[in-house]
């Protein structure tokens, strides 16, 4: 089957050099500030970037543990599908998180939310352009979780 | 510097044969139906995602027409930073769609919104979580554009 390869198009800053210490679980707020280096060749695809107020950021788990199908997320102590999860032990590590862009300086990114390692490598960057209304919005086995944590 | 190289864990089947068939634009409604065929080596990957009404997909544009850093979008005629844009054109022609996940029958997902071509490779499937609160999102050149197109 073919392969895909890509190379960064940036790295992050943030305040985890080591997975125990990225808040986990349910509720965990992700509040922490980043800072996203673009590579300074790239500077021209981040034109009118600081007009939107968030921004998905998708990246690759560099030190990612390997696979696991079928495990045991941090959020729960029943096992999931690894695709209703957001596991770093994916068939292709590649993580995806929303961030609050908060200012740009040239090709640094100041944001709010990160949840990936420093240094972490970034493939790509996009705009958050529309929400999912939160009354259409189901949450399988997450949503169960909490209510299970809060009875 | 590193790269980083990924296999398909799904392929989508969707109505589009040909780029100029996807729906674009300002208020492009996204309603298509289409099928996510994913390896049936992976199918515990995908316990309990039914839970979930809906799912980031990370797909390759497989049929993407190059690089451009800096061009026009279908919804304005004014150029953007690609990173500010969901452009094919981009540095890693990665795709993300938000679909809404109707029914799963083993390894086939039946949801709506696709907006890829008709046998794009899928990287990865992860549960939509949480929505950006609709008062805090800022749309920049996108917001603009379409009040400009209204006006």
């Amino acid at each position: 089957m073919d392969s895909f390869s890509f190379t960064p198009v940036a790295f992050v800053r943030t305040p985890y050099a080591a997975t125990a210490e990225v808040p986990k679980g349910c509720g965990a707020a992700h509040v922490a500030e980043g800072v996203i280096e673009v590579l300074s060749e790239l500077e021209p695809g981040l034109a009118d970037i600081e007009g939107f107020s968030h921004l998905f950021v998708i990246w690759v788990f560099d030190r990612s543990p390997g696979v696991e199908l079928y495990g045991t997320a941090p959020t729960d102590d029943r096992p999931h599908g690894v695709f209703a999860t957001r596991s770093p032990k994916r068939p292709n590590p590649i993580g995806l998180t929303v961030v609050e862009l908060l200012r740009r300086e040239g090709t640094t990114l100041h944001v709010r939310g990160v949840d990936m390692l420093d240094g972490t490598p970034v493939l790509d960057i996009k705009p958050y352009l529309t929400s999912v209304d939160p009354q259409k919005l189901r949450r399988g086995w997450l949503a169960e979780a909490e209510a299970r944590r809060q009875a």
